[in-house]
């Protein structure tokens, strides 16, 4: 070989090293994510399955007390998946079996979300807990704190052929929730829609589709479709402000492509009691929610009562102004809540105690003032927490854990009953005496610690992909809003929601509604 | 260097050789499932986006022709679609804004797919035409052959202020599908689920999740929750048939998982008059289902009339039996179609010509007997052909076509009807009637062919991930039933659905189905 020659070799040597050595790169790149997309999916495929294939439970066991639930909402929800069911013979009443993700009701009502896809059955929770859960549909109807029963009745189209029954507890938690307050105002029970339950969204999306489609309709004049096509949302909260952005988001992506003759008509507006929307949130957060929905073409009225709801208009009484009607197609409701007739019935049985209209009071543990084997945890009670679904979950999750100790103190309770009851032999005094007191200083050292809520921040969207977040980061409230923090937003709320279907389902929803529209 | 060392070299140079060809094998692999998966993605965004953003359309045209669709079903939607909308002014009537995939919807009923999935709306298809359509929500009340009128009024809850409208038109497409058959049976319109539009699934499905819940009520009998949960499908057809394929799949697949306790007590049993379900199948196919049906314990009952539907039983009476009552918690009823009134009373108003009560009679080219410029097709006329979708879909596409023709035969008629209008110059005199010969010939040459039906086959699901099918391949009857006739009775409905969103919706449905149930 001539030097040159070797000169060459050589070259093609190190470019081959190089060569090599990027091939081998993406040779372990192509194998890295082969093994990971192979067992992310075998993963996912493993905890569905498992997830839909619960194993057996334990039966129930009549030496265990009752604990009955009365609800399925996030209070109850959350305490039942943390509830450990081994301690416990568990019944769980409520009218609807399902769980149902409120915040992203507003969501269904447009249908960027399918229904199916924010609510979880309250069975399926129930069959992944060690013991059986007895889940019943039905409607309780009085709660007796004395004989400590509550009385139940289905209230369905198809009725067994005892319909209302009465059953025993031992603990009882109380989470039934509120209805929605109305203030008495005239129509609106009767014409507008609410935004509480998974009906109320359904029978939104039908009123609002009617509009629209009565708007097209050959003939209707001009004001008749500026009338038609004017939604007003009543309740400047977090629901009424996540509404109006989800009807923006509606009329400005879909109805402009399948009815574009009909997009010039179309009006927004936000009537508040209140001289500010969101009242929980900070000023630059709500001037930022002011600016967007001026963008938006969404008018907002602060400081204005409605007075009325009829066929066609609303009634409005501005602060500083005459009472006027309001032409409009639709009127969505969510404006607070009030007490349900059981929780006015139950506190009206304990007079001395119950003095609060607005809902239930209890003490540092929760506990019923007057009442003490019922918890009464969420909406239905009068705290100084505001009404909402984290306040409900995280007081579900702490009488959980509650629970846990409170069936370690029976359990020590009753051994020291029986002790007490068997002591007739004298020579087992001595050792008996001795185990008493451990028995007591045991129970002694079971401590209930009080209730502690911890403000994890608050979320709201605001329409055109935009969202604004309230955290407190290291003892700092941290203000943001916009797109980043809608993505943001879309990630809390996926990894709140209870289970992986849920998650899945939410994800692939929003996926498709940016792929196929509404 | 030695012999050796050159052996060495000589070797490595072979194993790097073949090392070479397989990494570079594995790159082009690599490469190109990156090219396919990025390309893929990017076509599937581009076709949704198109989608969901048609351009701007031409404006209807007074001096074309009006063309009245009445209905949004298989053989509207399909005529739709085929539609070259620039010759015509299009406008579609239908109650329901939107064309139901319908042989997927017993699927809907007990939560295979979602209720979105397979609809899509009329607006979708009318938005992507070249002319824009004038889709109407409402419904047709009269049709007047002489005067060439529609009337239709708006039956949606919100009216507009004048609900009821006349329009003429110059060519009717009478597609408006028939209604349900109920024999005059006393109960089946009240208590029976009839499978025909989609708040019938909806229905359904409330009812039968009822029925559960009733079941699993507290203090319900044995005897109670095996009636409860005893559902009667009425009607061996192939809807019959996929509704207890569908409800064995729910109740087997899911029941059992979250209401374990109930599962021993039920039951299934299909109703049908004649002495064989599916009789339009081969003896194979139907000795086939009937061995499937037995091994997922739905019971067959041929040779059945149904007298009556009560309140928690249904009364049959078997061909050489006692009538008597079977207690059932659910009926649902998919026994065969009737005339619409519209129907009826069109063809009252041409006694001469209609002489079937079974629905609409037609000529060779779909025009009905009698009244010229309407054409009528899909499950409101009376044909030798079976009332399925097949039917219809073809239909419509044949009057696509002969739309086109006629057309082109209108506007060669229209020149030489102002051609023979302003012949009053002699001179022109040859010239003209060379022109008139001309176009005589042309609309001589423009021959309308009679529809021919095409039969693609027939497919049916039967439960338990099997499906029969039975295919004209090269003049021969092929018949399959199994797991693998399944897959392709999924692939077939998928291609057969109208839009890439249903089909990527429903595919979508099924992966949930798979990895979380109903």
């Amino acid at each position: 070989m001539t030097p040159a020659h070797l000169m060459a070799a050589r070259g093609k040597q190190n470019r081959s090293r190089v060569g090599n050595k990027w091939r081998g790169f993406l040779q372990i790149l192509g194998r890295v994510t082969l093994v990971t997309i192979v067992g992310a999916a075998g993963t996912f495929w493993y905890i569905t399955y498992k997830d839909r294939n619960p194993g057996p439970q334990l039966p129930l066991d009549p030496s265990k007390k009752i604990l009955v639930i009365l609800g399925s909402g996030w209070g109850a929800t959350s305490l039942l998946k943390g509830l450990d069911t081994t301690d416990y013979n568990t019944i769980v009443i409520s009218p609807k079996n399902f769980f149902l993700f409120t915040p992203l009701l507003p969501s269904v009502a447009v249908g960027t979300l399918g229904a199916k896809s924010i609510l979880q059955p309250t069975r399926y929770v129930a069959r992944h807990k060690a013991r059986q859960v007895s889940v019943i549909e039905a409607e309780a109807t009085n709660v007796d704190p004395v004989n400590k029963t509550v009385t139940f009745t289905d209230t369905s189209p198809l009725r067994p052929l005892e319909p209302t029954r009465t059953i025993p507890y031992d603990y009882l938690v109380y989470a039934v929730g509120a209805e929605t307050q109305t203030f008495g105002i005239p129509g609106v029970k009767e014409r507008a829609c609410f935004m509480k339950e998974i009906g109320d969204a359904e029978q939104m999306q039908a009123r609002f589709l009617d509009c629209i489609e009565t708007a097209a309709f050959p003939g209707t004049s001009e004001e008749e479709k500026r009338r038609l096509l004017h939604m007003v949302v009543v309740g400047g909260g977090p629901t009424g402000i996540e509404m109006a952005g989800e009807l923006h988001d509606f009329l400005e992506e879909d109805l402009k492509s399948w009815y574009p003759e009909l997009h010039p008509y179309v009006r927004i507006t936000l009537v508040e009691a209140l001289p500010s929307v969101l009242p929980s949130f900070s000023k630059e957060l709500i001037a930022y929610t002011e600016r967007t929905f001026k963008e938006s073409k969404i008018d907002i009225l602060t400081g204005t009562m409605v007075k009325g709801v009829s066929e066609g208009s609303v009634r409005l009484k501005p602060k500083d102004g005459e009472e006027h009607d309001l032409p409009c197609g639709l009127v969505v409701w969510a404006a607070g809540n009030k007490a349900r007739d059981i929780s006015r019935n139950l506190m009206a049985q304990l007079p001395d105690h119950q003095t609060n209209k607005r809902g239930i009071l209890v003490d540092d543990h929760l506990r019923m003032l007057g009442a003490p084997s019922i918890f009464a945890i969420g909406d239905c009670t009068a705290t100084s927490y505001a009404p909402t679904a984290q306040v409900a979950s995280q007081q579900g999750a702490y009488l959980a854990r509650m629970f846990k100790l409170i069936a370690k103190r029976d359990e020590l309770a009753r051994k020291l009953d029986e002790l007490s009851k068997t002591s007739d032999g004298k020579d087992l005094e001595a050792s008996k005496s001795k185990e008493t007191e451990s028995l007591a200083k045991q129970i002694e050292r079971i401590r209930l610690k009080p209730f502690h809520y911890s403000h994890q921040g608050s979320l709201a969207y605001i329409g055109s992909d935009k969202a604004i977040a309230e955290l407190p980061i290291f003892g700092r409230e941290w203000t943001s809003g916009g797109v980043a923090t809608f993505l943001f937003w879309r990630s809390a709320y996926l990894s709140t929601l209870f289970s992986l279907r849920n998650r899945a389902l939410v994800a692939g929803d929003w996926m498709r509604t940016k792929f196929f529209g509404r």
